[in-house]
């Protein structure tokens, strides 16, 4: 954990660099609009660590998978988001120095991320190889308004003598993933280039990416037009500058780059697209270009901000939480999806995970119901490759992926692609939650049974029945703690089966009495039988719960593992990944992320008070947290039971994930979907907020070291405002009808007339 | 299954070749000396399916590992023995028509491979574009005489007129692996080239290999001096002749090719020698050089043989698997080992496997101890590696790799490198075998316990004491069935750790007392204390063995899993491996190869009949052989517990593993490893043959189908003849003292005054 960083509730703020914290920093600053994004390299290259990273979402190639063993059902193609053509590159002489921070010297370092208009600004003073000082001050942010734009304002003023400056902005295609391997190759071909345009295209998807730059320079404020030698070379373009700048004299290059890809754009017409964006865009300097972006960073600020008062390190972190996760994804585009490392790093190929219906989509619930339904549309739209997924391992049904950008499985570790099956249930669950938030049984009839009644035909064929004990049973899986691979009945899995069979049971019922011309036509395509149903809650019924006492078992042989909780783990040794060999791991009971405690939180009301609290004792003593996903669970669990101290450390220790660097892999980028966990560990757990028959209900909780925590919810058409300070709730209906809220189990009406007050229950945070 | 081939007691004949065989056939008529070999790859080259391969032993590359998820004790660098340069190749032209069997027509094809002195012979008539035919045949061998020397004699007879003939014979360099990747790279550098020789090397590892060829031509058996055109370009050398053939005459190409590597001879000499070496033997014709490399099969064929009268399809067979092996490795360099396919394919990367030590090694124990003993020193001589290797893993004592070609692990899955760590006991045995078939104690003294007490001290670290049942289990391993992954307590690997505790604990008090000395040496190098060899004993004591009823459990949950049979595999689904996922093999009770039975052959004498009787018809039952190690294996306990007919019948399956393609696998190269195990299905299986108490034992069985049965044996300087007819068993003192052996535990006493002759028990099969 290294706190390099400092900052207040809207910043954060670097003032330490060097190369031991260069990987991590380049992540923590990391900007995205949703459309293109990239970590917080610098303009100028840097020789030490670094990795260097600009994505376009969604734009991928098939890697070829490679194996040393292949089996059935793994697939051929390892699909990964690649790197495109790096357009933040400006190359830097002064006097000769070459301006790169790891090889000279520089002093007066900061760097700030202004999360309130995604500015990132740098400075700093450059020493040249003739102890000659430079100030340089950066600024680039990635439009939110227009979503094709990248500009960076650059400035140089030499503060000893007057100084020869060389810089060639560029655009630079020779780009490839550092997890190529050593035989590495770059995906890009070139299309088209001329003096401001790169056009490059994938070699096999045929995806191209157009960009065009426009660069500007000023002395002292006082436009000059220089001549540049243009430079051509490959897929590289660059425009290079030698200026004789004289003492103290400000030389500013304004560098925009406008870049289309052909994802939702014919291929022929975004070349012209960017050259007519970059020459609509350079009539503007890049103050004036960043107010556009700003203004919309406002607009979504006021949607989406949750408010800390009284413990500014919260608040920052939270904060950091919704920038990134929202920078991430803006849920226009239902061809998209939230990648566990956004636009961060090339780890998870930027491919879709489970996490965005574990973690972001419930997230999304409350703040945008559209973006929710598109995401649920997203796998709706893969239900034909899901089911082929399933044929591919010889089950019927579907099987979702556990990794994909094109709905088909995009990676293959068998004990992670075939055996991490739990997902499947996280899609009909997701679905399920969407429609009990927003009331919405359309989409049950239009999309939804479609996707939960081929998982629930999945699930039914995955189960073996155990004669001798009478009960179905599933094997071979790997639960959400992937420190315990190809283990037999998995709690969570088999819970969530369970779950999902008689949820599809009910719902076969529910959708014929709703509409039975659509529940026929279904039944017609997919050759559903009124038995396969049946069979389902059969199954359901008497799928194997394992527990021991009042201790839910996470897998067959859990407690005959190596027993250990994690202070038997010297610190030193954590996080154990990074430390442990992989046969270690494995046979012992500790834990990577919530398993049992995932699914005591998604079912919440089939379990008892002392249940939850049982087995959260039990788990947490077990659990290394080693995955991003499991502390905001914990947290929201440890509210729902009152542990409300261990749910703030939890709370904390989620938003902290990548600040803090909690478990010693930010480098590789954030993890950007566990960011929805956070805001949940807030929404769910401190605030206490739930539907429930078709009406919200919170309880909520205020952390000692808080004044105040204030959020906007949107429930069915209303927009709520709700604070919760020492000793007072207040509600304020911002828009739509009146509608009830029941706080700590109490109804009351919430209408605009007034705002709704009531005392909060002061607990005892250690019951 | 196909059945492409015919041949007789001596060759392996094939008469019909296409493309949909020439994978397989390639396979097959691969041929190999010890020093190189590789495929029976046509010279001028195959237009269709072929996979085109000839290796150095022992000459490999350490490619960049690729992993998904890194975890710790995974090797970087992936070792695999690489594509040597193409010396076999010449290409051809008969009137502008490229001779080859894919693109052009032929009839008349016939290739055979003569097993008695390893000559390959094809010949067909090529069908020009004009519908002109030519005789054509090719004769090949790898000398065994000089291990150098490659020789063929290519002939080509115009039949219907006059030809004009292109031919470059020729070396080339630029061969990769198929395995490497889209990216595929080349592993060799060019280091010198000349009209006739060629040099390269390996980028990282610096072997370094030189080819020299020498082409002779004559027509019709008169040498012609004929001028050729020579061709350097990169990596190549060739030499290209023009020739205009009169009709009905025989031009013959004679290339002979020296090929020297540096691993053990100064890289800087080996030009020198192959071109002195191809100066020496170019002096001859292709048949004298034959002849001399026949006189060294004959030798070799003198000592291994296996006679069987009245079977030629088994007598076939046995001698395929005879040449195999013994072509694969022939025991004189003690830094080369025996890998799974030797230079047949390159799967299994040419890397040692734990196959050496439970398939090969006791089948040389009864050919040449000194090879045996070779094979035991290569493992000495890494147990600073294996050491290392458990270390990476946070382990003490030596684990050996699982696949290995410099003493560390080679290879990276985890279910299999970490988890498969049976083979650690496998190396532990060999040495008891050896010890017990040699009598050399001084074995144990000067190697041998420093190896088994390292592995022991592994297994006492590996163990996990469960207090509640008051046993030590072994979790999270993979047993040699391979279909089950990441098991707990899997019986085979618990009892070969019980035993290898045991041993090493009995041994200690043995080398104390044998020679104190030496003891204190090892024990102060290891640090070894009495209070660690007295842990093992107790810990072999309590290692829990699970049996349920009187079958003992392969692990646990293995009753859990679907219970299904072999028969219950619809044959169109066989090998399931190629037709089932993953995630269906991983869950039900179908097996790839022995695995309790492979503990109940090894610990023969630990079990009643009873247990061995019902055991076997319990795995049998569930046993796919989807290893060519396992029919063997079930086929050596059959005979041990009487089902004749069944060890028939498996050793069968065996000894045509790659003849009859049984697990459709042998396009990828020949099982040679299990090579050893068929020759011990017959060795120790049909004649019962075991070493006990310093005497040899055997309780003869000849199945109905043969009349005689013949081998030949070596015991502690003896060499004895071994023959079993239908009635008799008669046995011939070849060399060395008078012995006592137990015939049917009765002892009689074999000198050389004349041959001992007792009458044969014969079994009733069906008992």
């Amino acid at each position: 954990m290294r706190r390099i960083l400092s900052g207040d509730e809207w910043t954060i703020v670097q003032e330490c660099f060097d190369d031991e914290n260069s990987l991590f920093s380049e992540s923590i600053f990391s900007l995205a609009n949703g459309y293109m994004g990239g970590r917080g390299n610098f303009e100028e290259g840097y020789g030490g660590k670094t990795l260097r990273s600009f994505f376009h979402a969604g734009v991928y190639y098939p890697d070829k998978a490679q194996y040393g063993w292949y089996k059935i059902g793994y697939p051929l193609k390892n699909n990964k988001v690649i790197n495109s053509p790096d357009i933040i590159g400006i190359k830097i002489k002064i006097n000769g120095s070459k301006l790169d921070l790891f090889k000279n010297s520089f002093k007066n370092f900061k760097r700030i991320l202004n999360m309130k208009n995604g500015l990132l600004k740098r400075s700093f003073i450059f020493i040249d190889k003739d102890g000659m000082q430079s100030d340089i001050i950066v600024k680039r942010f990635l439009s939110m308004h227009n979503k094709n734009l990248l500009a960076i304002s650059y400035s140089i003023v030499p503060i000893d003598r007057s100084a020869i400056v060389e810089f060639e902005p560029y655009i630079d295609g020779n780009v490839t993933n550092s997890d190529s391997g050593e035989k590495t190759d770059c995906f890009w071909k070139e299309v088209y280039k001329d003096e401001e345009s790169l056009v490059v295209k994938t070699k096999s998807t045929d995806f191209h990416i157009a960009s065009t730059m426009r660069v500007k320079i000023s002395l002292d404020n006082k436009p000059l037009n220089s001549e540049y030698i243009s430079v051509k070379k490959g897929k590289y373009i660059g425009q290079k500058y030698i200026i004789n700048l004289p003492k103290r004299t400000a030389l500013k290059i304004e560098k925009f780059v406008s870049s289309f890809n052909s994802r939702n754009i014919e291929k022929n017409e975004i070349l012209k697209l960017s050259k007519s964006d970059i020459a609509n865009n350079s009539k503007y300097d890049f103050d004036y270009l960043l107010l556009a972006s700003e203004k919309k960073w406002k607009k979504i600020w006021k949607k989406i901000d949750i408010k800390i008062d009284g413990d500014v390190y919260s608040q920052q972190a939270i904060r950091f939480n919704l920038f990134m996760l929202n920078s991430t994804y803006t849920g226009e585009d239902k061809s998209l999806n939230i990648s566990p490392k956004g636009f961060t790093g090339e780890m998870y190929n930027g491919s879709t995970y489970w996490d965005t219906e574990i973690y972001c989509l419930p997230y999304f619930l409350y703040l945008d119901s559209q973006i929710a339904k598109n995401l649920l549309l997203y796998r709706f739209n893969f239900l034909p490759q899901a089911i082929n997924n399933a044929k591919l391992l010889g089950l019927k049904g579907a099987l979702y992926p556990m990794i994909t950008l094109d709905g088909n499985e995009g990676h293959a570790e068998w004990e992670i692609t075939l055996m991490e099956i739990h997902r499947n249930s996280a899609m009909a669950f997701a679905i399920y939650n969407y429609i009990i938030a927003t009331g919405d049984t359309n989409y049950m009839v239009d999309f939804g049974f479609e996707v939960i009644a081929n998982i629930a035909r999945f699930w039914a064929d995955r189960v073996i029945y155990n004669s001798e004990n009478k009960v179905y049973t599933i094997l071979g899986v790997t639960g959400p703690d992937e420190f315990h691979n190809n283990v037999d009945n998995n709690w969570y899995t088999n819970l969530m089966a369970k779950w999902v069979l008689n949820y599809a049971y009910k719902q076969s019922a529910w959708l014929k009495n709703k509409n039975e011309e659509k529940f026929n036509e279904i039944c017609k395509k997919y050759n559903f039988k009124k038995e396969e149903f049946k069979k389902w809650q059969e199954i359901s019924e008497k799928i194997f719960l394992n527990r021991k006492g009042d201790i839910f078992v996470q897998f067959d042989g859990f407690f005959e593992k190596e027993q250990l909780t994690i202070y038997d783990v010297p610190h030193d040794q954590l996080p154990v990944v990074q430390h442990w060999s992989w046969d270690r791991i494995n046979r012992v009971s500790l834990i990577k992320q919530a398993d049992v405690i995932l699914g005591l939180y998604l079912l919440s009301d089939h379990f008892t008070l002392n249940e939850k609290k049982e087995n959260f004792i039990f788990y947490e003593l077990r659990t290394l947290h080693e995955s991003s996903l499991s502390p905001s669970i914990y947290s929201i669990l440890a509210s729902h039971i009152g542990l409300y101290d261990k749910a703030f450390e939890l709370f904390k220790k989620s938003a902290l994930y990548d600040l803090e660097d909690i478990n010693n892999n930010t480098e590789h980028g954030l993890h950007i979907t566990s960011m929805g966990g956070t805001c949940l560990s807030i929404l769910e757990g401190f605030i206490g907020l739930k539907v429930k028959d078709d009406k919200i209900q919170i309880s909520p909780y205020l952390p000692p070291e808080w004044k105040l925590l204030k959020v906007r919810v949107i429930f069915r058409e209303r927009l709520l405002s709700i604070s919760i300070s020492k000793k007072e709730i207040s509600i304020t209906l911002l828009k739509g009808d009146d509608m009830d809220i029941f706080i700590y189990s109490n109804k009351f009406n919430v209408n605009k007339e007034k705002c709704l007050k009531c005392r909060r229950i002061i607990y005892n945070s250690k019951n």
